[in-house]
């Protein structure tokens, strides 16, 4: 599907970031681009993983919608979720954030830095560095994050294998439920001290999967992982395009959120768990052969690798379909 | 100057973006923040630096005064800097920028990506990651680069002491004076292709002093050292608050650039090389009894560490004036 959307996207010519990406990497001959994290030795036993995550306001968040602590908690959670899916340990982050005048003139900061280090602190991460700095009008954070992983062990998007299950943590669609309901209700924000909805704290205080991407990563077997950050049609899109594989999923095995069928229609939050981005869950890939090693993970098979590059095929009703990269992009 | 400018600040209840630094530092108990990279430990031999630079367009860059090519080589110089003013060989950078969509559909970031792997190249520094997004209006830029120094031997901002000698590399004042001229006629843009001005040069196309600054590191005299990206006025100030001490300077000492008196009045132009940022030259210490050691490197003694924490002194005329650290401030 990343072919086809390619040619499509060429036809206007326009490009995706993601070609834009790819084309970079190939103009300047750069191999440690394309992954959650750049993959760096560090010592005998080590590797460093260092990833990077831009977010700007109204493109990334709304203000209106969310509270600066649970902002300060996603900046981070969205850089941990990058180490999570190398089945790397968090260690140490920068952050730079820029925000107007009358932002620095508020508690702002303070609460953003609370929501920041109340994340950082479960998992023992250290900030070491970062800038402050004024933008013209709106809020722009860039996330930056520093983990370790035993020497050449961090798990890439590129191993998969035709014949690997494909697995994927937790529930889907749950962030996108919580940004529909966002946006269909700007009040919702009054309710936020007592917050009690899973879908809405999905979206706005998403947990990264250290602990399941560390035990996946000792465990040995996973032959590519990535996060949800996109959209498991996007980001699975991503696995078969650094592995040059395809991949079948089916339709009834997609282990989509409870919550979402208290406020959606059935058709919709399918949809929502198929591209529908932020829940920042890992996707994964083991040959068949280690399948009973996952017993005990909280983790669902919902199809496998197969040989066909760039082709991903939903199977619904017990026929194929071509499947689209349906998720998030910004261009 | 630093300690002045806290009390009248905290008079109308405003922080500066270095005291809130310092509050957010001393509130979560952070000791790695505050130098001009991290120093986090690499391996037996080696510590590795990180740092982080924001730039935000119609802050601190307008796109009608520069190429794309100069910002991308002036957003890689500045974090090349930092690691300069450590005494560090730098080695790879992540790159997280935002464009507006109108940009987006340009040739601005090929552009762009063409200055920035200018420099790279030159120092043999690496692309490993960022991020590419969507922005509402602004260009936001977020430059990281990561460096190596020997273990143990990062030069900081605090170890000088009272009755060092503070020396500067090169000239101050330029990238300022070039500010102006872009300030004063917006066509200069025009010329660009051809820019033949040096002063035009030192505000676009910054070079960060890396040679020097492994030179110094070589040597291991340094006591402290900083880079010229505030103004002098402000980043000798953070030596002096970082190492607890004060400073005298010698006004008829300053190497001022000898282009600005083309353009500029000399009360004018000596403010410029005072108080203007981003010449990125290096400002450091040694001890009296190594001056001798230094005979060979381009740098300029101008004044000493005193034993009076804080106080900065401009010694004029034969008289001493308290100076203010008047160098850029975002808040």
């Amino acid at each position: 599907m990343y072919v086809f959307k390619a040619l499509v996207s060429t036809a206007i010519c326009m490009v995706t970031e993601f070609q834009f990406i790819d084309n970079i990497k190939s103009k300047y001959a750069l191999n440690k681009l394309g992954d959650d994290c750049a993959v760096l030795p560090k010592d005998d036993d080590t590797d460093l993983l260092v990833t990077s995550d831009m977010l700007v306001e109204d493109i990334d968040f709304q203000l209106d919608w969310t509270t600066p602590e649970f902002l300060g908690h996603k900046a981070l959670a969205v850089s941990l979720s990058d180490i999570a899916a190398m089945g790397g340990d968090p260690k140490w982050s920068m952050l730079s954030i820029g925000v107007p005048e009358n932002v620095w003139d508020t508690e702002f900061l303070d609460r953003f830095y609370a929501g920041w280090f109340g994340l950082a602190n479960e998992y023992g991460v250290e900030l070491v560095g970062g800038d402050v700095s004024r933008s013209p009008d709106k809020v722009v954070i860039d996330s930056i994050a520093g983990g370790e992983v035993a020497k050449g062990k961090a798990i890439m998007r590129s191993g998969a294998e035709s014949g690997d299950a494909i697995y994927v943590t937790g529930k889907l669609g749950g962030a996108t439920g919580g940004l529909k309901l966002l946006e269909r209700s700007f009040t919702i924000i009054d309710d936020l001290p007592d917050l009690t909805s899973n879908l809405l704290l999905k979206q706005l205080k998403p947990i990264p999967q250290i602990q399941i991407g560390n035990s996946l990563q000792q465990l040995g077997i996973v032959t590519s992982m990535i996060d949800v950050s996109d959209g498991i049609s996007s980001d699975l899109a991503h696995i078969c395009a650094a592995s040059r594989t395809g991949a079948q999923i089916y339709a009834d095995r997609l282990p989509i959120d409870g919550d979402l069928s208290n406020y959606f229609h059935s058709n919709d939050y399918f949809d929502m768990a198929l591209n529908g981005g932020e829940d920042f869950e890992l996707v994964f890939t083991v040959s068949k052969k280690n399948i009973p090693l996952l017993e005990s993970l909280p983790a669902t098979c919902i199809g496998e690798i197969t040989a066909k590059p760039g082709l991903i095929e939903l199977i619904r009703d017990g026929k194929a379909e071509i499947l689209k990269s349906e998720g998030y992009r910004h261009f």
